[in-house]
């Protein structure tokens, strides 16, 4: 309990300025920020199924928050705030739902190169836009092109003071971040202790900015500051309940809600690991929905579980979700007594953070990663971060998944199909382009590497009829189904004709190593009964059998 | 040639009413029937992989063809002969396009369950809209319950003359198809000539009703006939080429393109299979997209290889695609000569000619087959069977096709994983569940019966970390990779902390039987290097080694 408080006092600090910034980047007020940080907390605190996970606004959620309300204000469905809540309250009861059916699988069609190429290339967006507050101009949209574009337009209009207090915070968390924690370390700190002074550095950068704004009276000089907060805490009550909009946020409060759980459950599980602690993947969803269902309802915007928040928390020595309960109180405290300090908070400030805060984002190492391993994953990352550049949020993601199914779909149609023979002393029998094996002339050992199913039947069909028509005096056909997991029907065709095929020579089919859950179905048809040859339990014994 | 000559008589002869019929089902004048029997069987000769293959106006795509042309004329986007010759182009350059660029494939992803199922309820929708010729009432829609409302509510309008009429050519056609084939083999008569005069059946009942409707003068007395028909060929000429209706008409040219070509390679390859004939699937798009725009430019419609038409003619002794050429002749001439006959041809002697030919279309078999071999198969059949006849034939397909591979995919998103054991006597392990093996405490081997990927990732990790916890005093977990095909950057991830819980509990991660082309790719990562255990070519070997 005890050391669930100071972890607690800890993640406050972080924690406003972080809510505040985000609240920005998605285009809202930034009392939301705050509103986005009690209830929540507590709520996750109530469902949630990790206990170091900490849960509010988080920059790649509030970037597609801003895509999201963007197009509902441009179309003149909604005001900001009223679509802000709306998603929340949309992306909550989607995740409740689909935690209650059970139904948390659907979030591994999100592969890891998706979500880590969608990250990389939000956090560019991010910090391109954010770039906006550090120059001093007006940008609109929220992908690559419409922001150069917006660049170009505004070159002449950057306004110096913001420009030189923005590279100033950035330069200071920059310095906090590199050299100040690793010069703590050399000063006998403790690395916790080093890490978590260092994670201070943006809460004193608000406070000296606010104070030095205040003495240079800067809004005066046209530098941007947040203004007017109101004080205290929302009052609660449910986001308008117009069918139109509901309408018009379905699809983004779902990509938005998907992202953010594949996010959750991976910080939760990195967290997890450490302390043998398990995430169940539903209740993550049960925790989660609650939380946005509370944002919603008091005032605040999608949120979810975040990495740098949640990494604080975990180091600071939270034990329990008590210390999520005491920052929700924490952050309470500020809403009710302190926003009139945050009046002359530049933008500039909160600007710097954000991007000193993504930057930890962008990672392009998981490209050539997946280059060395996977042309799918390679194809799927970069898809996904052009995607995202380039045509916005909501694109990226739906691209990169319908990229990396479509991908998975194609190989396992055109299948991995090697002629096998036996690794001389053992039983084993390997790819003959592979291993020095034994053959015998007549005979046919294929190895298909997939389950037969519609999308590769005909393919099989045809590699075996070609394979077939190149042999000479051929008397025998086994196909070793060591790797197929599965016969649909239309592979059961495909088997049909190939059999059919080699009859119409004098030749046989055999199978061998069919497993068993395959077996129980094949049994029943007429296609076993038909069969010009038998089916081995080993590939071994059918090839003996045969030769005999 | 003189065999060739013979067939495209008899192919001729059965034409003519299913062209006209076709035509009519299609929603279109009859003569754009006889139309799409000309050139698209030119340009078949000329450009297809089959020899015996007739291509033309044909049930499914006709009724696919009604569906398409009905919501574009509804929404007053053109007039059906303008889409029909649209809906022709586009699908005819579609299917040149795929197969110029070799992307015959996508064909694979219509499972055979979905084809079936289609058609099935395609034969249901047909059969019960051209009731309404017999009936001699105005039906609309293309769906179960359109067609049914129709039903209901213009019951008490049937026109008894239309009726007599209609069910008498039905009852000549039924007779013709089972009783009169039967009675000729009876009498000695060779089997090809007996099927082959029962399909001039619906012929001879064409031409009785012209001259009973000529002699009674029964369009005076209400009966509905074809009337007047512009005799000769139609002028070569575009369709308009309006950019709205294409638009409109893209994703239902797609899709009659995709089901046409899908059920026409089919056909092709049953025939091809009697006379050891190969079709090629990229020239079958090639021909069949050349005989679309045929018909688009000369004033047909969408067209395809037909099952029954194909039949004839390789019955009556085709040999080359010579007897389409002169089956091309044959109908040019009854469009230039004899159109001027037709003028008092009874629409419902067309309808009984088509409820005839779909009732091969209907296929309740294929239910159950599913239903034994494979829920996946029954789910997708019962669905594209339900979808088609209630929100129609587009509906149908690609709801059948989402079906397909979304089970696919949940299927091996959750893959069967094994725990296995030596079979006495051999080198070879199987489940424990299933066969009387031996195994070792403290050793888990387990066989992944699935390619590792992103959809399984998550799942086998967290099958792997509960295996783990409930053995006690594990030093050793094997993995069997024999079923796995692929290892992408998501499962290597998994792959990454099933071996770090291991490692934190001090046992051991092995792989066995991985597959050549995987392990090329593995051994290019970090993974193999951090891996606690070995790689060994035999999971025997493994086994083996680690107890020693």
């Amino acid at each position: 309990m005890a050391q669930d408080a100071v972890a607690a006092i800890t993640v406050t600090v972080l924690l406003v300025p972080q809510s505040l910034a985000y609240a920005l980047l998605a285009g809202l007020p930034a009392e939301m920020g705050l509103y986005a940080s009690i209830g929540p907390l507590l709520l996750y605190a109530a469902f949630g199924s990790s206990k170091t996970l900490s849960v509010g606004p988080v920059a790649v959620a509030s970037l597609m928050t801003a895509s999201a309300i963007g197009a509902v204000t441009e179309a003149g469905i909604a005001d900001p705030i009223s679509a802000a809540t709306m998603l929340a309250l949309l992306g909550g009861l989607m995740m409740m739902a689909l935690g209650l059916m059970k139904m948390g699988f659907v979030a591994n069609f999100l592969s890891h190169s998706v979500v880590s190429g969608f990250i990389t290339a939000s956090g560019i967006l991010i910090a391109l836009s954010q770039l906006k507050h550090l120059l001093g101009i007006k940008l609109h949209g929220d992908s690559l092109p419409e922001l150069l574009a917006g660049f170009a337009s505004q070159w002449g209009s950057i306004h110096l003071p913001s420009l030189m207090l923005g590279m100033g915070v950035l330069g200071f968390l920059l310095f906090c971040r590199s050299a100040l924690c690793s010069a703590l370390l050399r000063l006998g700190c403790p690395t916790s202790i080093a890490t978590t002074m260092t994670k201070t550095a943006p809460m004193l950068a608000v406070i000296a900015t606010i104070i030095f704004s205040q003495q240079l009276d800067l809004p005066a000089k046209g530098v941007s500051v947040v203004g007017d907060i109101p004080s205290g805490l929302p009052a609660l009550s449910l986001p308008t309940l117009s069918v139109e909009l509901m309408n018009a946020l379905l699809v983004p409060a779902f990509i938005i809600a998907l992202v953010g759980f594949v996010e959750s459950v991976s910080v939760g599980r990195t967290l997890g690991a450490k302390r043998r602690e398990r995430i169940s993947e539903d209740r993550e969803l049960l925790g989660l929905g609650a939380s946005n269902v509370a944002s919603a309802i008091s005032g605040g915007f999608p949120v979810t579980g975040g990495f740098s928040r949640s990494v604080v928390n975990f180091d600071a020595g939270a034990q329990t979700q008590m210390a999520s309960v005491f920052t929700a109180f924490g952050i309470a405290l500020v809403a009710v007594y302190l926003t009139p300090a945050l009046y002359h908070l530049p933008h500039a400030t909160l600007a710097a953070t954000i991007i000193v805060a993504v930057t930890g984002l962008i990672n392009f190492k998981d490209i050539s990663a997946a280059r060395a391993l996977s042309r799918a994953d390679f194809l799927t990352i970069s898809l996904t971060i052009l995607a995202t550049l380039i045509l916005g949020v909501e694109a990226g993601v739906a691209g990169g998944i319908a990229c990396s199914i479509g991908l998975h779909l194609y190989k396992t149609s055109v299948p991995h199909v090697a002629e096998v023979g036996l690794v001389k002393g053992t039983e084993h029998y390997r790819n003959v382009n592979r291993h020095r094996v034994i053959t015998h002339p007549g005979v046919l050992s294929l190895r298909v590497d997939e389950s037969l199913y519609f999308a590769n039947a005909g393919f099989l069909e045809t590699y075996v009829e070609r394979k077939i028509e190149c042999t000479d005096d051929l008397t025998d056909v086994i196909l070793m189904c060591s790797a197929v997991n599965e016969i649909d029907v239309t592979a059961l065709h495909a088997l049909e004709n190939i059999n059919l095929a080699l009859q119409s020579r004098g030749a046989r089919l055999h199978l061998s190593e069919v497993k068993g859950p395959v077996m129980d179905k094949l049994a029943a048809t007429e296609f076993i009964s038909s069969l010009t040859g038998d089916v081995f339990l080993t590939h071994h014994k059918a090839v003996s059998e045969v030769l005999a």
